[in-house]
C-alpha cells in the first residue's frame, strides 16, 4: 500500500505502547472498514487531552484544572499523603481504601540518568511537608531498587521535619504460590514474619 | 479518575480492535506520561485517514484518488483480475508474486444478515467482466462456508461469460504438522492429492 494517509496512520499508531506495525495495520483498516465515527471521535479526544490535559499544582497528577478535584474535595483527610512513582499508580491504588491525599513525584531518583530531587519535584514535596498540615507520609513507589532508593530519600526528609513515615507492605502476594515466588521476595516475607 | 478529558480518551481508544479498558488506560497514560506529540500526530494522522481515504472506483480497495495506484498502473496485467473480501486481503497477498489487478468485495455473501450479490458489489464486478478485457479470475476468497459459497457464485458469473475462472489452493499449510492440522484441511488435501 504506497498510499500517504493510509501509511501515515499506520505509523503514527505505533507509537502507542504495545502496538507493532501489523497490530497497526489491523487498526487502521478497522476503523477505515467498519468504524470511521469512532476513528474520528478518537482523533478528537486525543487532541483535546493532549492539549488539554496539565498538571495539579498540588500533587502533580493528570488535571485538568490548576487543583485536581481530588486535592480540591473537603471530604478528603490532607493530614495524610501517598507519595507515588507515576499518575497510573493512583489509579492502581484507586481500589484501596484511602481517604488521604496523593503527590506524584513522575519519576525516581536516577542519578546516572541525570534525574536528581529537583527532577521528581522533591524540593515542591519538602515545602508542602514543612508547612505542616501532613502529619503521616505513606510511601507507594515501585519496589525496585530506584524506587526504594527514592523512597529511602523521602523518608529521610519526612523524618527530620517530625512527621510519621510509612511504607506499603511488601511480603508474598495474595494468592502467590510459594513455588513461583522468586527468592528475594521470599526472603524478605520470611524476615519480615508478623505474628499470627 | 473522574476526569472528562481523560476518561473520554480512555473510552474513545476502546474502538481500537483488541483493546480493552485496561490496554486504553495504559495507552492514554504513556500517551500524557510520554509522547503528547505523538498523541497529537496520531489525532491528526486519524482524522485525515478517516476524511481523505475513499475507495478506487475500478477496485474498490481503500485509496485517495478516485483510481487507486494500482489499477492506473500500465505495467500490471489487466487481464487477470483477483477476487478478496476485504482492502486487508490485498496486503496479505502483497508478498505473493502477481502483477494483475484486484476486485474487493468488502464483505461476503450472507442472505442471513441480509448481505446479497449487490451489497458487495457483484453488479459492479459483472459489468466489469462483460467489458471483455478480464479473461481470467482468481478466487481469493476466505475459506470459510461463506466465503466459498460467495466464490461460487463468482465462478458460475465468470463462467457464464467465458471467462477462466480460478481459485487459490487449499490444502495443508507449509510448515504446517498433520498432527495439529484439522480433519476437514487433511480430507480435502488428500482428496485433492496431485502428481509428485
Amino acid at each position: 500500500m504506497e498510499q500517504g494517509l493510509l501509511n501515515n496512520l499506520v505509523e503514527s499508531l505505533c507509537c502507542l505502547p504495545g502496538v507493532g506495525r501489523k497490530s497497526a495495520q489491523r487498526m487502521a483498516f478497522h476503523l477505515l472498514e467498519r468504524n470511521r465515527s469512532g476513528g474520528l471521535h478518537l482523533a478528537e479526544a486525543l487532541d483535546k487531552a493532549m492539549q488539554g490535559i496539565g498538571e495539579c499544582h498540588l500533587c502533580r497528577t493528570f488535571s485538568e484544572k490548576t487543583i485536581c478535584s481530588r486535592c480540591s474535595d473537603p471530604a478528603r483527610d490532607q493530614s495524610i499523603l501517598c507519595i507515588v512513582e507515576m499518575p497510573s499508580d493512583i489509579v492502581a491504588l484507586s481500589t484501596v481504601d484511602y481517604k488521604g491525599l496523593f503527590f506524584v513525584l513522575k519519576g525516581r531518583l536516577s542519578p546516572i540518568d541525570g534525574i536528581g530531587p529537583h527532577e521528581i519535584g522533591l524540593d515542591i514535596l519538602e515545602q508542602r511537608l514543612a508547612e505542616g498540615q501532613v502529619r503521616e507520609i505513606i510511601l507507594a513507589t515501585n519496589a525496585t531498587v530506584e524506587g526504594q532508593a527514592t523512597a529511602h530519600y523521602i523518608a529521610e526528609m519526612g523524618k527530620k521535619l517530625g512527621i510519621d513515615v510509612m511504607k506499603i507492605a511488601q511480603g508474598v502476594p495474595l494468592g502467590g504460590e510459594l513455588e513461583y515466588i522468586d527468592s528475594n521476595t521470599l526472603s524478605h516475607a520470611f524476615k519480615s514474619r508478623v505474628r499470627y
